[in-house]
């Protein structure tokens, strides 16, 4: 049923899509388009490409993979070049806003379909280099589609067999409304990054010119610390489009932490660390 | 040098230093007792144990495994009873109240040689069924011994002897001063497993009740949470014995988190990211 796929923006989720649907048995055709040329030349390298775009918008055909506000923008100008033959689908991190210009832009019986999207997947580090064609494996994806769309047979066709790709790549596909896409992942996926961040540049301020001693906190502090490593340039999108709900989980958190440093000789410890531990228990 | 071991606690920490010396080459007899028979029979049918002593104070002859607070009533009861041709060392994740009292009990020429140790190795899960000769491999094992300790030369070959099992176990040794110490490990060891802890418990009274949501976090909310699952029975003497640092490294994760998210949408954000960045860096 698809038979073509663009790839905008061949870095790590780009290119590790291109190397799984390969995996998974996609014969068709893959084409990429990457804001640097390096990058796209290392998918093609990696066996993600079969040939790389060198016009963004001539390219543009099925996918996106790139930071939210470089997403809405390819929106903006795809909309009206792409017809019902086609499917647009994203990877960005938060949904309300590239669902809300999904349903004005995009979904009509005359207009291409756009499936949000987003895989709960990815490192620490960025680039075509690191791509890997077992990255989705037993993680989930996310879509937040409008189920009322008013899209042409054909549209929705695609849309099912982009769905079908997805599982193809060992994903578990879990539908959510937008809104409620922003607020769980401002809990179980923007809380965790941000805490990290906070946690290492404190650490890097009060033990980082003392390296040896970052041996002392062992594994349990490189574990809590390794999405310290995560750029801020995937990060500054997620926190401007999601920026009410991060705050609220943010400042859940640090009333918490206070609750934690004021009964640090109480039987209210106790109970914090065996509500922690019944959210450990599977 | 050192011939005869008594292993007092044989739990994870005892258990492991058990085998972990027998595969380093250790031939003396290695004695063992616990709170809890069976821990103790676990800990023989692990091969750390050549026997069982069914009281504590005639086991008690070179090493504690215990938590603080019970650490410290066996250093009141131990010291009149032992002379100068023993050492007992502890595993004590927490220094200046121990190494005040091995200052107060022992190390004396006529008495017993005390050097309080702590590795800095252990399991989210405790107990002698997962002890592990490799725990303590690439780690690091801190001392806080007193340079001016007034020892019999016997007494001096025990803790020269003792640091070189420790070696021969797979531990780099740190020396520290105890204060420095307790306030090192508030940052790169106490602080992580506050957060993990109240994380997971934030997150289980906020999505707990939807697990297949769990799945949506991925490996960084995994991670993140692992030390979630620490039992608070062993993280109770250090809240107590260390809870002006926890404190102090509490609050000042609370004003960093403040800061970020007052400034999500700010050039501090990126500041943030590129102190966090710095950390991870080799």
């Amino acid at each position: 049923m698809i038979e073509r796929i663009a790839i905008l923006g061949t870095g790590l989720l780009g290119t590790s899509v291109g190397v799984a649907l390969r995996a998974a048995g996609f014969h068709g055709s893959i084409t990429g388009w990457n804001r640097s040329p390096e990058g796209a030349q290392a998918a093609l390298a990696m066996g993600a490409l079969d040939s790389i775009a060198t016009e963004s918008l001539q390219a543009a055909r099925e996918s996106l993979a790139m930071p939210i506000y470089a997403t809405l923008d390819f929106m903006e100008k795809l909309a009206p070049v792409l017809g019902s033959e086609h499917l647009v689908t994203d990877v960005g991190s938060t949904k309300r806003q590239i669902s809300e210009a999904a349903g004005r832009l995009f979904n009509t019986p005359e207009r291409a379909a756009f499936l949000p999207g987003h895989p709960m997947a990815g490192k620490e580090r960025g680039g075509a280099a690191l791509a890997d064609a077992e990255l989705f494996r037993g993680t989930v994806w996310l879509f937040t589609d409008d189920p009322a769309a008013q899209r042409s047979p054909h549209s929705a066709e695609l849309v099912k067999g982009w769905r079908e790709w997805v599982g193809a790549m060992g994903s578990k596909i879990i539908d959510l409304d937008p809104a409620r896409h922003d607020e769980l992942v401002a809990w179980v996926s923007h809380l965790p990054q941000f805490v990290a961040t906070a946690l290492s540049a404190l650490l890097e301020e009060e033990v980082g010119d003392a390296p040896e001693l970052k041996d002392v906190g062992g594994r349990a502090l490189r574990e809590m610390t390794r999405l310290g490593a995560s750029p801020w340039s995937m990060w500054r999108d997620i926190a401007y489009t999601n920026t009410e709900a991060v705050q609220a989980v943010l400042l859940a958190l640090e009333q918490r932490l206070a609750h934690l440093r004021e009964n640090l000789r109480t039987p209210e410890l106790r109970d914090e660390f065996e509500k922690a531990n019944r959210f450990r228990k599977e």
